[in-house]
């Protein structure tokens, strides 16, 4: 049977060439990198090879990398990590935090969990209808106890990408009048995890200070990520134990996984002009045809735009029943208003765009992958217009 | 070159058979399970096959169970959940744990990170000469703020097997007083990580309300784990973000190891008894063979002890520097007093045993494994008292 996987925003098959370098360590290689013996030094300096590679990546120096096992506790660390080195318990003024509206769950619930316990105070910035962050509202919100600024490089759901650069310009200017009143500097943080593996992660480049990706967002396995950390910044680790990973992450190092990410990351510098180019001619593809079905709207427009993801809103329709009868057809596909718990929750997302939670309902995704094929967008064509009109004739007039 | 591995207790290789389990789910089945399409069905299957292996292994219910990327992490949740749960702004009256001081540097610093933000206050139990905690003293420790006790079932460093189904029945007396005097009960976790292939794990014959786990303690990967805890205790997430494990831990999962695990917990129950018998006797004679060296003691005796684990004390000479000449010779084993950053800091465990610091910084620890043979012991034997008859003679005369 037919399998179109074009859901790579939500996770990729780990390549053949990553899973070929990580064998080895599950069996042949495979002692406790904190023993100082042979097999604790093979499994050591494997690890440091892969830091190398992920340090190469992004600009960094090895020192600022940090392994975790995922995005999302790096993500977690980097934002809860910074806040507990400013707590003063006889303190009332709490770090501050300003982010977007439109970040990933993992900044969003990390945030609302650091306000739970009156840790931080958190601003959340509008988006335009383009699904992106006017850089000069964060200039409207900064406080003296501002201590961090949060917002995602590309945004998971429809792919807008954020202006990191021009964001991180006005911090430093704002960082500047901040050192002349004796004001502690801000960070800024990006959750690159949906960047990494077609644009331009170079930290210098950005001016982040801290960045976090994820591995199986880019044919690494799921279960591993990584976060990068400016030299000079002190966090405060919060998976506490043994002196794993510069005394910043306690638990014995997944090696295999590691080796696996930093092979990963090598592999897209030497693919991505390649990838990209045919990514984008595919994504083309996919909008014009997709657009000829009647009511339906792109999500977001196609300025700014990371090349693997597009949404749409389909009229009359839920995403959910979309997906699923893609599914039977043998495409995978997302619905940015992903069913938990049997509830059907509007896009976070979507709804912060200014789209009402009815057409919000109707919203479905396709990413792209370096695999994907032209003939399977000619399939996704061909097949989308049936369910859709399936799946209309279906609803309840309104 | 001989290659002996008896490190068993830091980490073991992943079996044959539970990377052969893993296998298809890198590359086959690939989808992320919280998406309802075909490839994310496949994963969340294969997720919760994994579960119901881990919850007949532990005598548990499904929902009981909480995959992780490891024990420190699982017991990282378990106190800290268990502790913001009872978070309130405005309270003096901050929760109280009783753990030991012989605890898994995971447990430990833990700890110190409630007390250092105010969270809970920690009390550590002493242990007796052989390691073991006296149940009796936790009666006299207990307060009205007591929420949770957490006492390891077996030590990692020299082996001991606390006594957890006695302490199990003390914590339901106090709690039944506690019940009639309107305060809530005291909750009972153990750390598992060194006893899940040798001992009994039920939870219900233990009488445990919270237990962590490794897998990468018995033949599944490095990076995976799991926190039993019992039905009706409520947790605080501390991973947050995605909606994953009932809530409960974000991040994508980790399908490949989360399948290992179950398959290496499966494996347990097979091997079990016939593993048992060879590791013990393996044990004697590796005891016997290293008493015979002149001023070797063995750490805490030899009753109450897990099979796997054999630790010794030897006078003049620095644990480190044995390990090493040992790796030398193709021989895998470990110094209780983990020297890093380059500080060689004696054992909290030693010290809390009342051995002096002199006499800590001489241990060494042999750990066991199922693929262990008479002729590595062997080898073993006529190889150290070579190493510790150099050792002493470079040794500075005191």
């Amino acid at each position: 049977m037919r399998r179109i996987y074009l859901d790579h925003a939500a996770t990729t098959a780990v390549s053949a060439e990553v899973l070929k370098t990580m064998k080895p360590y599950f069996r042949k290689h495979f002692g406790n990198p904190s023993e100082p013996h042979q097999w604790g030094r093979e499994s050591k300096v494997a690890i440091e090879q892969a830091r190398e590679k992920a340090a190469v990546f992004l600009g960094a120096k090895t020192s600022e990398i940090l392994f975790t096992s995922g995005a999302t506790e790096a993500i977690n660390l980097a934002h809860k990590g910074l806040v507990e080195v400013s707590y003063k318990e006889d303190s009332d003024k709490i770090p501050h935090i300003i982010t977007s509206s439109i970040e990933h769950k993992a900044v969003i619930e990390t945030c609302k969990h650091l306000e739970r316990l009156k840790l931080a105070k958190i601003t959340y910035l509008p988006v335009d209808k383009n699904g992106l962050v006017k850089t000069n509202d964060i200039k409207k919100v900064v406080k003296p106890e501002t201590l961090l600024v949060s917002v995602m490089y590309v945004n998971n759901e429809m792919g807008a990408i954020q202006p990191i650069k021009e964001i991180s310009k006005l911090i430093k200017k704002i960082n500047l009048a901040r050192f002349n009143s004796h004001l502690p500097p801000i960070y800024f943080h990006t959750d690159a995890t949906q960047a990494i593996q077609y644009l331009d992660c170079r930290v210098a480049e950005l001016g982040v200070d801290l960045l976090s990706l994820s591995g199986h967002k880019f044919y690494a396995p799921k279960g591993v990520g990584l976060l990068y950390f400016k030299k000079g910044i002190s966090l405060i680790r919060q998976q506490d134990g043994g002196e794993q990973e510069n005394h910043l992450r306690a638990g014995t190092e997944n090696i295999p996984y590691i080796v696996g990410l930093g092979k990963a990351l090598e592999l897209i510098t030497e693919d991505r002009q390649q990838t990209l180019r045919k990514i984008n001619n595919l994504k083309e593809k996919l909008i014009s045809g997709v657009l000829k079905i009647p009511e339906v709207k792109l999500v977001g427009g196609t300025e700014k735009k990371a090349p693997h993801i597009v949404s749409f809103l389909v009229k009359g329709v839920e995403g959910e029943a979309m997906m699923l009868l893609l599914s039977e057809k043998g495409i995978a596909a997302s619905s940015g208003s992903a069913c938990t718990s049997g509830l059907l929750e509007p896009s976070h997302v979507l709804l912060a765009m200014g789209y009402r939670p009815e057409e919000a309902h109707g919203s479905l995704r396709f990413s792209l992958g370096k695999d994907n094929t032209k003939e399977e967008i000619d399939d996704v064509i061909e097949a989308l217009p049936r369910i859709i009109e399936k799946l209309r004739k279906m609803a309840p007039k309104l």
